[in-house]
C-alpha cells in the first residue's frame, strides 16, 4: 500500500553511513513498511560480492581504491588509514551491536527489497553477477523514483 | 496532526551541516509544523554539553579526537585545522547570521523536539546527563521510524 | 497538484553528489512530478556562472578554494588532487553518460524550478547575477519548507 512504504536511497559507501541506511531500513521493515534500498555509486558497493570491479582500466582503479567488501568500508570521518574502521567495529562488538554483514541479512530476512542503479553499475564495471544474490533487481532512476513518490519515508543518505 | 510533521535526522557532525539541520528545523518549526529532530552518531555531538564522552578507551579516542562542544565542529570542506570554521563563523558573524548555539536555542524555543539515538549513545559511550537539558527523550530507532513516517518533510542530513 | 511533486535540497557541491541530484531531478520531472532544486551551500556553485565568488575578503578566500564551475568539482571520494574528477569524467563520457552542464540543461528543459539560497547567497557573498540564467529566484528557506511539505518526495543532497 502506498501508506506504508519506505524508501531509502543509499549513495554513500562509508562504514558508519551504510550502517545507518541498514539499521534505518531495519527499523522501517520492522515497523512493518515495505522498504526498499536503493543502492547507487558508492553504495554499490555494500552489496557486492567482494572485490570484482572493473575490467576496463577506469573500473580496475576504482576496484582498487575502494577494495574490500561491505566490511572492509571506513567510516566518512577519522579513518586514520583503517584505525578508524577497526575501532568502530570494536566499539559496536563490545556493545552488542550486529556487523554490518548481519545487519544486511536481517534486512533481507525482513523482506526489504535490495535494488542496484543501472547506470553506477555501467559507469563503474560492475556486473549483475558481481553482487550478492540477495539482491532483487537492476534498475533506472525511474524506478525509484516510482517507489519514492509512493512512499511515506524517503532518505538519500 | 500527520498533515503537519517534519523529521530531520541529523547523523553528521560537521559545522555546515549541523548549521543547516538546525536551520531547516527553525523554518519548519516556524511554519508551524511539529518538528522532531533525531541525532544519531555524529549528530549527537551538537547536542551534548562538552567533552565528556566516553569511559572505555573508545569512548576517551573519540573524545579526543572529536572535542569541544557544537561551536568547536569544522565545515566538512575546508577545514584546515580550524581556519575553515573560523572563517565560517566570521563570514556569518558579518552577515548577521545567528551562531550555532542561537540556532539551537531557536529550535528549542520554536518547539522542536530533540531526540537523542539510544544506539549512538551505547556506542560512543555518552550518557543522558552528557546531553543538554533541552533533549526530550532518549529514543530507538524505532521512535524515529514512527515520527518520519508521519512527516510530510524528512530529511537525512 | 500538492500529489505530484519533488523537492530537492543540494547542499552538497562534490561532482558525484551533484550528479546524483541533477539526476534524480531529471528523473523526477520526467515521471511528471513538478520538481524544485534548493541550492544551498556548496550545492550553490553548481548553479554558478564561473568563479565569481565574493568580494570581500572571505568571499575571495571561498573564491579561490572552490573555483571553476561545475565541471572543476571533484568526486566526495578519491579526489586526488584532480584525478578523481577526470576519472569520473573520463568513465561517463565513455559509457556515453551525460555531462554535468548538459545534465542541468536537461533540468531546465524539463521545468525543474531551480531556486538559491539567499542566505547562503550572503554568507558566500555571491550576487544573483552570479548566477546562470536559468535560476528562477532567490529564496529563504520558509520557501524551500513549503515547497518540501507539499512534495511525495524530500531529499537532502
Amino acid at each position: 500500500m502506498a501508506d506504508n512504504k519506505a524508501t531509502i536511497v543509499v549513495f554513500s559507501g562509508e562504514m558508519d553511513k551504510i550502517f545507518a541506511a541498514y539499521t534505518i531500513a531495519t527499523g522501517a521493515a520492522a515497523a512493518g513498511m515495505d522498504t526498499t534500498m536503493f543502492f547507487t555509486f558508492w553504495g554499490i558497493k555494500s552489496i557486492q560480492k567482494g572485490n570484482r570491479t572493473g575490467k576496463g582500466l577506469m573500473g580496475k582503479m576504482l576496484g582498487l581504491i575502494n577494495r574490500g567488501g561491505i566490511e572492509r568500508q571506513g567510516p566518512s570521518k577519522f579513518n586514520f588509514g583503517g584505525l578508524g574502521r577497526w575501532m568502530f567495529k570494536k566499539m559496536m562488538a563490545d556493545k552488542g551491536v550486529a556487523k554490518l554483514t548481519e545487519l544486511r541479512e536481517m534486512c533481507v530476512d525482513l523482506g526489504v527489497h535490495l535494488l542496484a542503479c543501472k547506470m553506477s553499475m555501467d559507469v563503474m564495471e560492475i556486473d549483475r553477477t558481481d553482487l550478492i544474490d540477495e539482491v532483487e533487481d537492476v534498475v533506472g532512476v525511474a524506478k525509484m523514483i516510482k517507489e519514492a513518490s509512493e512512499s511515506q519515508i524517503q532518505f538519500f543518505i
